[in-house]
């Protein structure tokens, strides 16, 4: 079987990221609607421009084969209450293959989308198709519900509060276990054990459902999961001071360019004529209106840069080379003495946007959302600042904006402790020592979201929580690089970290069958 | 301080009980809506009748004193929608006791209310007020939604599905997770650790509540919790099977009168002049008019009092000597050769509705509703058949005929596999055995609800499920005795059950602080 697609960026962290790019709009202070600015695809078959910054490194491209099949669950609009309406049907949609399956004795391996159409999701997944040869797995991937097809109102169900008002976590989890129930009881294996797998929003979804389903799934593999991005267990600016981290670490000349880039952009755009003068040093495709797309296109590459900051090449959204912020730096470094700022600036962000080489202009306004993520904007709020020490112009976060923003947009306030309060989050590791197994949390610490995953917590010390929930953490890893198909470059550490999630959930499936047996 | 009130009847029961009353109905199978004939209180002043029937043994008083402060928390209407009317506030009851609280040190024991007031599950859980003292703790105890005041439509509550739609388990338990939450912010004490106490779908709600909220209750004490009464997990047959029983242990001849009274019941009701001498015999203030106010009525004492057989006195909804199945099976064998079979079982039955002596007629058709309970019929499918082995008349269960029934008095059908899918139930030794901890299971075996519960699945060999998921089992315990307050006729394994709750209960606390002294 062909391995799926190498490449994976969880939305969650664009849309999270997009929003806050947005925020650095010193005009419209909170938080406008989600700006989905940054999770266009480049299609493009334009020309090569052949631009000096079109690194020559070999390109990784996607696997077109799709080893899964669709199929399509009769799913209950909500699980919590129980109103006529509540029982309303809508066809949750699931990917499935059994290319490996050992119908008698496999396990059921499932991945528990986020953000996004469940397809991408599972093109992208290729450490799950690595290993189900090995363990005999049954491979399932569920759609979230309002994502990609699984829209309990078609295509109107953005539209309103009304609608809206249904995607949220606690359901989408429910609708995972009711769905692994009646799948199991549908294929005759009501004993196989099931092991959930996430990334990103995934993975906080994967471990709040082991520890919210623990008769449903056995363990959990959560990767890159920021679970503890909440209310005031994560220093709100520590997201911002990681991505500034990892580019100060490669050159210092490297972050103060960028630091200072924003304020002259600022500046120059401030007049029609500086706008259009901009254009031009960015290669707009079309003359840009605002001066925030400047800024938030290259927010966009220097911070998605950094959570895929892989130590291989890989074509996420974007094609990149191995260690990309490395490279990045180098093209800002090698510029002459005495060379323009924004030059730099944009130079940079190009190997982002243009790796390849093909593109001849860039569409700094395009908006397009080809995975249909338009609904996480809604989900979840995350306090995340930028501090004086950051790369990034200064912001600062308030519950109360957030909410007042919140109520604008949508008509609803917030809950800014809800999520604290359905799955936790504070003294997280007194209260894992106690309770709960077979958990393991992944986090490269290269990948900003990991100073929200459970990797904050136990450094500066590494240690598990107890002797099932573990943590693995890579120092040189970026965000979720586990989940990625393994490659022949891989460094030994990432084939290490790999070889370790394998034996532990094998241990938790040899477990459940003995206990099965012994009973 | 006075400790409440000795008895308590967790209503849950009575309501189950009642609806499979009802079912006794040979003319209207399936599932007529909720009989609250069962739950009336005898408040009667009336002169004692003086009657053969009334023991002279000692009646035990509720106690008049409130030990408990009552408090209104604004709720949220749906936690698990976000839709504008879902942070509707309706707000939620709350007493507090604080007596015995060392605020610096002391553990926060929190009831997880049932289905009906909270002053009365306050006033009859003698038990957390016994051991507070030594605690330090403070009590607090959290009305359900929709029940006593806490109603979050006022007195409208219940009278339509889309308002009955917000009652059910999950939101209940995430409103005492919030609550709580809460409480302690606002009392300064967020390390505090937290138990909760349940009793009967009370301690469904505390297990439930543990294993959902870790980070919110370090440990739980369920009380005869029948979590394993649904789906195919307990056997249908067995809470008859079981009340059966407990009548047979004391004298095959009192099951075979009870047994071959309804019959006879139906014969004899079957016309109007039958009516009028039955009402008769069964001493009835006004007369009644349908046979099945008779069946009702003695299915009521005889149900009932096997979940209370009780070693001591006891007053619960009716004051009832120690061992009481005892002395009903003494007044039927007492009876004279060839007496009258229905006179037998009137007799037996009047034990229980005036063990005190002080009717002079019964009410058999009271539908009156004190505790405000008559949301429970609502709430849960659980399956419950009649066998022919039984001393009840048959009757036999479907998820169809159950089904059809919901949606003619409500609008809406049941899930049937919900509360297994939420909750899991099914292989529950085998999930807990590697997950969750600090639950104690605690069950009578003279409660036929005990079948339900965890000692069914440890039965005949009591295990615990893990080193601290433990399973108390007594074998001549019934409902939820260890929550009564204790008396100094308490046997001895009544009191060594109690001395191990508080044992156990306070290994959690010394580990929780360890854990935060270490941390």
């Amino acid at each position: 079987m062909a391995a799926p697609g190498s490449s994976l960026l969880l939305l969650f962290l664009l849309l999270a990221a997009a929003s806050s790019a947005a925020e650095a709009n010193p005009i419209t202070p909170g938080f406008p609607p989600l700006q989905l600015h940054a999770l266009r695809h480049r299609r493009s078959t334009a020309k090569s421009s052949g631009g000096r910054y079109a690194v020559s490194a070999a390109v990784v491209t996607a696997a077109a084969a799709k080893p899964f099949t669709a199929h399509y669950f009769p799913q209950e609009l909500d699980h919590f209450t129980f109103k006529p309406n509540s029982s309303a049907v809508f066809y949750q949609k699931y990917l499935v293959n059994d290319t490996f399956w050992r119908r008698s004795s496999g396990p059921i391996f499932v991945y528990t989308g986020n953000e996004g159409d469940i397809e991408w999701f599972a093109t992208n997944t290729g450490f799950m198709f690595d290993i189900a040869p090995k363990f005999g797995a049954l491979l399932v991937f569920i759609e979230h519900r309002f994502y990609g097809e699984s829209k309990p109102f078609g295509n109107d169900s953005n539209s309103s509060v009304e609608k809206l008002g249904y995607l949220t976590s606690t359901q989408a989890l429910a609708d995972y276990a009711i769905l692994i129930t009646s799948l199991k009881q549908n294929l005759s294996v009501v004993a196989s054990p099931v092991v959930v797998f996430g990334g990103s929003y995934g993975g906080m979804l994967a471990s709040w459902f082991r520890l919210k389903y623990p008769h449903v799934a056995i363990g959990a593999l959560a990767s890159s999961a920021p679970i503890l991005q909440f209310d005031y267990i994560t220093p709100w600016s520590s997201f911002y001071d990681a991505v500034s981290q990892d580019y100060k670490s490669e050159s210092v000349n490297c972050f103060s360019v960028i630091k200072a880039a924003w304020d002259l952009i600022d500046e120059r755009g401030s007049t029609d004529a500086g706008l259009l003068q901009l254009s031009k040093t960015f290669r707009a495709c079309k003359t840009v209106k605002s001066v925030y797309s400047f800024r938030n296109w290259l927010w966009t590459a220097f911070v998605y840069t950094a959570m895929v900051d892989y130590p291989t090449p890989a074509n996420f959204l974007m094609n990149l080379p191995a260690y990309p912020i490395k490279e990045m730096c180098k093209i800002i470094d090698g510029f002459p003495t005495g060379a323009d700022i924004v030059d730099k600036a944009f130079a940079a962000a190009s190997l982002y946007y243009n790796y390849t080489g093909d593109q001849t202009c860039f569409e700094l306004e395009d908006g397009s959302d080809p995975h249909g993520l338009n609904g996480w904007g809604w989900q979840m709020v995350m306090p995340m600042t930028r501090s004086n020490e950051s790369m990034f112009p200064p912001f600062t976060f308030t519950y109360e904006e957030k909410s007042d923003d919140c109520f604008q947009n949508y008509g609803v306030r917030p809950r800014p402790n809800w999520i604290t309060t359905e799955y936790g989050g504070n003294k997280i590791d007194l209260v894992l020592k106690r309770f709960g197994s077979n958990i393991i949390f992944s986090n490269g610490m290269r990948d900003p979201w990991s100073r929200g995953g459970y990797a904050y917590k136990i450094l500066p010390v590494l240690k598990n929580i107890s002797s099932s929930i573990i943590a693995i953490v890579t120092e040189k890893g970026a965000h979720h690089l586990d989940f990625r198909s393994a490659t022949k470059d891989d460094p030994g550490w990432v084939v290490e970290q790999r070889r370790q999630e394998v034996e532990i959930i094998k241990g938790w499936i040899d477990q459940y069958n003995e206990d099965i047996m012994s009973k």
